[in-house]
């Protein structure tokens, strides 16, 4: 198992990153690194923590990629950057097998898919970040905004992809899986997601529940949640943006009245429980799923646990051969 | 001031809608309303009652629309249910103003728009709900679900009605608008947003301050903020139901353990404040703009309190000519 670490682009730098990455060597025995970025830096951190010398490598590849760079332009002018380098190398050579990124999202997406090719019969690649549930497990969202032109056989592509990777990373046997629409009825939405109803209820290889309002995207009740990128992307960022504003909000009144600093004394932990509940940094990366080889973006504030996360995502979804099962899926499928 | 009071259709029946309508007559002395349900239904309630007699009417119409019925069916079939007999009664009747219902809203926006038709140069009606924000301000959301086939120049005209609706009835003199999408950079999203982009940019009455992610909806830095109906609806869904979930959780957490139930004890009131602020009933109902007459759709779940806030913004957009002013707007705009 090769896995590129893209060491640039993230706001936690070289410490994150190859830290991350070295904790997953600590658990995986077969996982080699490749750390791309600046030389010297890497070398430095590595030189101060204990690592095993056999299975890690550096590439010299000092420039960033920023979100302010096209994602085009910043493919053909900065073929120096980590992020660009290290594509390269997935495309150039058969041993390397995936890569990790917390740099800019535009330019990950658009190299990758130029790049790397797509699994074989996938029309789009699609972004499937993870969230808590209230029942303790976990929901996947694809696609949270990898496209923004849809066709309904995508989105029954986002719901074959998604539950593969659901079940082989996250264990559910068969993820319960919903289309993201305005209402529950069958009838509900545009005809884009008319149709996509359709073709999910239809589809055997897919455990289809039926429509999902945003309201319910925490319930439990899903393990999946397929979605044209738009609103995929306004899903995932509201839910995030709203529970933060409102974790923020309750801190604020807290500190409005004595007796309310009391209390939150005794519930300080519960507190930053909550806090952790909402982090999305503990439930890894968001996978580009049906590319090639592997990809998967972190957020941009990923720290060393988060990338740690990333890498294992990354990790599970070779070692169950995510791709191999993904072409046999397909060829089962007959999609117009 | 003459406002139709569909009492059919909320879970809260005749005390909600009657008592909030009551309510609102006694700060408004020149509000008078048309009660439309079953006669001995709301005889009762008003014999039990104060109220103004010369400043009320009862109109028999026992039947109910519910969220099962097909819009169009229930146009067509169920004449005598208290919802089409409100807009019948509005669109005979030059006297009356508008109408408040808590009742199924497909329904009622099929029913508005055909029957009741649309402020000239108007293409669609659109909701505009309200959410509070962290500063202690509100934000309209526009469309937040009313039409799925949206335009460019259909997103101008919710931002044109929103901003004259969150001027005349909140108070905020120049509305800060923002366009929901998936980046804040001008280029973000598909070819709809990107050319509604360019038209809000452009135009001279809309104070458009540019994009605006899912997650800054509750930041306090927008006061409207313009979405196709699909996207508009999760984020309007989303917001609330995480909300909802995460005060659930903390509630939940609460009781697992002796000192966090301690520490709540002098919380109370703060928890309780929380789930106030998120309590939409509180910010009144989804008012469909552009239409002739005045409409506003309470939650189904409305109190009378929350019957009392929608019947208040009818009053409020009447008072202040609305539709007078957005015919103004839109004959000093150009829109292709």
């Amino acid at each position: 198992m090769k896995l590129i670490i893209d060491c640039l682009g993230g706001d936690k730098g070289y410490p994150a990153m190859i830290g991350g990455a070295l904790k997953a060597q600590e658990i995986r025995n077969d996982l080699f690194c490749t750390f791309v970025g600046d030389e010297n830096e890497i070398r430095a951190y590595l030189s101060s923590h204990a690592h095993d010398e056999q299975r890690v490598e550096i590439v010299h590849a000092p420039g960033v990629i920023t979100g302010n760079d096209k994602p085009t332009d910043a493919i053909r002018l900065k073929k120096d950057s980590s992020m660009i380098k290290g594509i390269s190398l997935l495309r150039e050579n058969d041993d390397y097998n995936g890569i990790i990124s917390t740099g800019a999202t535009g330019a990950l997406v658009a190299c990758s898919t130029l790049r790397l090719g797509r699994v074989r019969g996938i029309r789009r690649p699609a972004f499937c970040p993870i969230l808590p549930t209230m029942t303790g497990g976990i929901v996947g969202i694809c696609d949270s905004g990898a496209n923004m032109d849809v066709t309904p056989a995508m989105i029954l592509q986002y719901a074959l992809m998604g539950s593969l990777y659901i079940k082989n990373v996250f264990g559910v046997e068969s993820p319960r899986t919903a289309l993201l629409n305005v209402g529950t009825e069958e009838e509900k939405g545009d005809d884009l997601h008319r149709a996509a109803y359709a073709l999910l209820r239809d589809c055997p290889f897919v455990n289809f529940v039926g429509n999902m309002e945003g309201r319910d995207l925490l319930s439990g009740k899903y393990d999946l949640v397929v979605c044209d990128g738009f609103s995929g992307n306004i899903l995932v960022k509201t839910t995030e943006g709203t529970a933060l504003t409102l974790l923020k909000k309750i801190k604020t009144d807290i500190y409005s009245k004595t007796r309310y600093k009391i209390g939150a004394l005794f519930m300080k932990k519960m507190f930053a429980e909550e806090k952790e509940f909402m982090n999305y940094q503990n439930y890894g990366g968001s996978v580009l799923l049906g590319i090639e080889k592997i990809v998967v973006k972190g957020h941009g504030s990923s720290d060393e646990y988060a990338v740690f996360k990333c890498v294992d995502q990354a990790y599970a979804m070779l070692k169950n051969n995510l791709n191999e099962q993904l072409e046999n899926t397909l060829a089962q499928c007959e999609v117009e």
